[in-house]
């Protein structure tokens, strides 16, 4: 070997040390839990602080030096201080010339500052490379090994090599790593711990809404019309039978609202005869929470559920059993079997508990561990075949439970609750059995496999040898 | 550092370009999603098209040529074309020559050719080195991060270093890779997005066919025996009292199933006087669909427990025990307190409920983020002892439903139907019951942990001190 | 390119290939199972066996040598051997020399040697480097592609490159790999597959002790006071009536138990006035067991939720009920309608019933797959915001419940079991009440934003410009 090769040995030693040496500023909680995985994966870890000697509770077997001496000793800083404590670092700048400094931080609420924390770091320190990462990692987890908390490390930054170093230190600590491209992601990764279920918003208001408003159709259509025309006081029964009506009104709506999105895209394929333009924004709004108006609905149908299976130790209705047993018995008359009540009693309650089963089904195939075990085909078989088959046993569960209540005469012109209802569910019905029907079905088949109808943007297709986009 | 030095870093920088820079064929939806996925992890993207102009809705940052053009970009060249089209890689065969063709394709049926994409690619270009990955990947799990969706890339192909580059792409993008093997692997991996539940099919069947066999046993029995000696239509009866019987029997029967394999494979195990012997196709086979049988028994149970508790709100059994208080009242009986019946009921009751409790408990841990974090120990424990004391609860269950309807006459020579949904169970515990006697279960241990019957084949083992397999 | 340079290519060569080579000694079930995993993945897998010839069913593709040989042949090397069986090792010395020795074996016992089985083989060997690793890993884990099982391989050991090389192995296995820190973890890893729910035994114990407890004393107050005063045999009430007593407050009281700590660590904050100092060792055990005591409550509710609903199909009710009408029209009198009693019976359920529906959402997202899905934000919203409002609908449900029960006379100086369930649940209430109240609640959000109270450990703080840590 020459001096050449012995050089860059040497050079490679020294780098390999730089690299399993880990710098971080900050003794806070995350300083302290990053910093002991560190030690746990086989880095050396150097603490920067401003007051080296009482710093506490640092993990055994790390060093504490200054923050320019500390800044040294290693390539990658973490940087674990707060935004507005990052003055010091300014100072800082010829010692932390060509490192790279990794930005831990988040923020207390979002929309404080205009630019993200990356970025004013990178500002402060225009010689280091900035990378933000591991800020949607908490300090549990960190300490918890990653078995139970969230092992997905996203990180952003605009210098390749030095987001690959902060990768690699990922892997080594168990976590998996993400890449979302340049630094200007980083606000939005910032904004990330700070959300409060984002998916969930529309669909929990639509929720909310509808609940809101079924309980003041029936309080009205029930109770206070009951209260005007015949002076009789039955608000006790907001707590179990209105309840019981709400439930399963907002439960089969949000269930059909959850199918109806689907169907509606069906239509609008067949209308564009393309499956390359972009869907109204609305329709793309309402298809990305689909999952989450289903799983409202199913929380809707388990109160159902609960409240139905109550209804025989209730008080009221023990109360109105005997009365209806002794009135029998003072006038002398027996029940009169009916066969159809028993035939149309039966299936109400079988409709609803199978499609009940269903439902949990659905709900747990959307389970995250659930559906990652399940393929393409596997999951849209479960979502689609099956999901559909709970809104016909659900729409049919209302439909008997109803049966002839639609030909008494209204209240107040207003007809009973369970038929408002059952309009989304037919409607969705109705549209998924025409895309259905063979005719339709080839031609919204033949589109998402990728055909275009004949015009003028797709003239490029007219030889039938272009390369064919793959259904996936 | 001498020129050779220079040269081999000029190199490196190149083939570092040519590293980071992916070349794309096919423009399609999964051609568009894995193009901006790799942009936001860093990499350059090249689409090769054979319209360059034309082609629209392309991710930003990414650049379109000609295909020959794009392949001179990229040492890694996705293909994501149709097999269909492969046709015109053939003429860019010197393009071609030496690169790495990922086949990401998948048919849309099974069987349509009796070579896998991968190796007809390969027979095409056979300058290229072809690897088979992606595919198992939809479009829409490369958009949403990965999070949500199946993170694991299945990778096949002949050459290691070709494969290490596409492992290494998988990984970058936040996916694990798992190497299937030699490119023969492509027609497994080709198949796999097709497959619709292959484990659960066979646990399907056996539950239609059981549900079918009892239901019609039931109908007869009950039903049709009804109507022929006593004239009455009792047909309401199947929506949920007949269902009610099914669902039970059924429920038994697989949970009994899916531990009978176990015991009659320590029994041969036993017979064998070795754990290395092959078990027969067959009960492998069954070994291989307990979660699949268990889960479905799960499944049954829970509708079961549904049509129980919605027994006290049906219109007949209203209407029953009305009738049965009136003729009491009318003949000035009263209902005499039976403490027997008291505690059978209450006890039945008492069993189903904790069977069926713990039997929440074994599907729980057999989801696969709960099952994950258990080790072999706790999941043999749970899915084992609790297991069988699941089986025990619920055959006792059965036996206080029963009672003394066993000595009542049968109906047409046929047995009350709860007395066939014993049968399989209680040859489990008894099974069971054999195996944990102290002297055989010394023996059965023993040979789980390696140990064997002396014999020829053995012979080896004599001296004592041959390396004994881990048990793990 | 000069002689140095191609010396170089020719060692990497050499190296390459032992680097891709592994061997494997011992040919039991996990030995087979990782070849055949290692033969799939790439490597070549050579197996050392005492008697190559009579070595049966290896994996295809593997070949079988002599252990000596077999050594030579690859520069890692797996230990599947029993460690009664390690002695022979002693022997081959020379030929492990440099090797890296990846210890996976497992002990049938804890506690049952002083040292752990790596550190007995790195003494045994010491010219090798022994790293530990995969003894968490089923064989059965191994060959069903790590999809279903855990996919996470501990691994410790003294020296940073061999531990690299293992790492690297289990990574290309589709495994992800955590660093355990050195071999003197050993110990603990070898622990880890042998333990049985070491998070649920105290919870365990508290709910068994606790049930065990209020078993006895609704036996007492009922059952036995009953037979004593009256002479009456109620015993057959056991089964379902005492049950359903036993289980919710057993339930109540855990998730009670489970709120607890939390509240007692905040005032423990208050009084310390900083977060930085360790709550005392009974606290944190406590709040480590929080989430099984949860989980264990909600398994006593839901059995409380099936008790509750099979109470109207009870022979002992419908008998009551039964005797009660008849009573009713033989002194000719009419059930009396109570509209406090039907406000307060339905309001009743209806708390339980929506306290249940929270606590099961509690319970799902404690899943793993659903926790990780959710950031701290959102996971603390969940676990602290709906699960006060759990506590207080439950205890809403359980004051409902017992109503003017308080009033009654004691039997025997007892008062009814309710009132025992609602004491830990009221203290909680309280305590939490407390701390929301403003002026509580800033300084306990001040301090856990790392706020510290003046004091002399803290001086360094004074200047106002101290790297604040981070909230995490």
């Amino acid at each position: 070997m020459n001096s050449d090769s012995v050089a860059m040995m040497n050079l490679h030693e020294k780098l390999h040390k730089q690299e399993t040496t880990v710098c971080i500023f900050g003794t806070g909680d995350f300083g302290r839990s990053l910093g002991l995985r560190l030690l746990q994966s086989g880095y050396s870890v150097v603490y920067g602080s401003r007051d080296p000697k009482n710093s506490l509770l640092l993990p055994k077997g790390s060093k504490v030096m200054a923050h320019a001496a500390a800044a040294c000793e290693a390539s990658v800083i973490f940087v674990a201080v707060q935004r507005e404590h990052y003055g010091f670092l300014t100072h800082l700048a010829s010692d932390l010339e060509g490192k790279v400094l990794v930005d831990v931080s988040n923020n207390i609420k979002t929309g404080l500052y205009a630019e993200s924390n990356a970025e004013y770091l990178s500002r402060l320190v225009p010689g280091a490379t900035i990378v933000k990462a591991f800020n949607t990692i908490s300090a549990w987890a960190l300490q918890s090994g990653g078995l139970d908390a969230n092992r997905q490390v996203l990180i952003c930054g605009d210098q390749a090599e030095a987001k690959q170093q902060v990768v690699d230190i990922a892997q080594r600590l168990g976590f998996t790593a993400l890449d979302k491209g340049s630094l200007r992601a980083a606000a939005g990764l910032e904004d990330l711990p700070l959300q409060l279920f984002p998916l969930w918003r529309l669909p929990f208001y639509i929720a909310i809404g509808l609940a809101a408003f079924i309980f003041f159709y029936v309080l009205t259509r029930d109770v206070i019309y009951e209260r005007v025309t015949n002076g009789k006081d039955i608000t006790f029964r907001i707590m179990v039978s209105l309840a019981n009506k709400v439930f399963p009104i907002v439960s089969l709506v949000m269930l059909a609202l959850c199918y109806l999105p689907g169907a509606l895209a069906g239509f609008l394929q067949l209308y564009n005869g393309t499956k390359y333009r972009r869907f109204p924004d609305w329709l793309d709004r309402w298809m990305l929470c689909r999952k989450q108006l289903g799983l409202l609905a199913l929380a809707f149908a388990f109160l159902h559920v609960l409240y139905t299976f109550v209804i025989p130790i209730r008080y009221y209705v023990r109360y109105r059993i005997n009365v209806y047993t002794i009135s029998l018995v003072k006038d002398n008359k027996t029940y009169e079997f009916d066969n159809v009540a028993a035939w149309r009693h039966d299936s109400y309650y079988s409709m609803g508990i199978l499609g009940f089963g269903l439902f949990v089904l659905l709900g747990i195939t959307s389970l995250p561990s659930v559906s990652n075990s399940l393929n393409w085909k596997e999951f849209s078989f479960v979502q689609s075949k099956l999901g559909y088959t709970t809104v016909l046993l659900c729409t049919a569960h209302a439909f008997l439970y109803g049966w002839d209540k639609f030909l008494k005469p209204y209240k107040w012109w207003m007809p009973p609750a369970y038929m408002l209802s059952l309009v989304v569910p037919c409607v969705v019905l109705i549209l998924k059995l025409i895309l259905i029907t063979p005719c339709v079905d080839r031609k919204v088949t033949r589109i998402r496999q990728g055909w275009e109808r004949q015009s003028k943007t797709s003239a490029n297709c007219t030889d039938g040898k272009t390369n064919q986009p793959l259904m996936a």
